[in-house]
């Protein structure tokens, strides 16, 4: 996938509406990539964001160790992926190989970027003081990435027991928030 | 609009979609409410979420003296009170006079539901130590209400400057996760 540069002042667009993320780690010259929703952004600029990587998953120890991490926006041509990755454990199984999923060097970062995803943000880890007790880290965005081909990406969002909700159209209202 | 009790155990799947919420408080017979993007769940259940809510917002006050919100979800026939909310400030105008939102008694909280809104969340403040440095409030949700008859909201996700992305189909995939 065509990959370009992307303003850090305009990441926080790509996550406010609360797309399911890959998110990518790299320890020890192992990979792992895991689904997840539950995310916000903190900051716009530099921008900053609170994800929650449970200690039950393995990106965990992996995020923990290594303290970066990539965010990798799917969309739904990649269901079966995200859906797989959400069902099974990095613990057991190279995810990126069984999901058909192309690991590609980041320019900062030992996470991998995920070439069929739309937009890859590499990241940073700045604060764990919520790591215990919430499984939230706060991360910064140190680098972005996006498909210039991509206007109205079809994002995926979770709506819980196999049910997500496919990005749908996009309107323009006389909103004067950034 | 028909309001009837949710079970707190299926909360998630209302907020991690991604939408656009009305966070309403209320405060020594001031009420307000702000429109909001940046939250995301932090537990299952008990429900717990962190949503930021900068000292910039009227409602920042009120959240921090009272320690209690409802989170109402609005749908796109609410746009315009939504915008209207979002560009406007509670410490000049009463917000739900002004844009048509019926503000009700809640159950738990001070804060009131909005009539409007086809979900409405009755959360506690439960940790405030982000609340310095990233104005990120714990909440828990101590009681939450549906309207029976929405089975596929078109909730609203905010991709910035004016830019509304409208909920769309909804798939069922084999998915395990909770």
């Amino acid at each position: 996938m065509a990959r370009k540069n992307f303003p850090l002042s305009k990441v926080y667009g790509l996550l406010e509406t609360g797309p399911v993320i890959l998110l990518t780690t790299s320890h020890k010259d192992k990979q792992d990539v895991m689904a997840q929703s539950w995310h916000t952004m903190l900051e716009f600029e530099p921008p900053q964001i609170a994800a929650v990587v449970s200690n039950r998953n393995a990106s965990y120890d992996m995020l923990k160790a290594t303290r970066e991490c990539v965010i990798a926006i799917p969309t739904v041509e990649l269901s079966n992926a995200v859906v797989g990755c959400g069902n099974t454990s990095g613990r057991k199984i190279d995810k990126f190989k069984k999901f058909g999923l192309t690991a590609a060097e980041a320019e900062t970062v030992c996470a991998p970027l995920i070439e069929e995803c739309y937009a890859n943000l590499e990241c940073r880890v700045i604060d764990t003081r919520m790591v215990n007790r919430y499984g939230l880290f706060v991360l910064e965005v140190v680098k972005a990435w996006i498909d210039p081909a991509r206007k109205d990406p079809r994002t995926l969002h979770h709506r819980g027991r196999g049910y997500f909700m496919v990005a749908g159209e996009t309107l323009k209202l006389a909103s004067l928030a950034k």
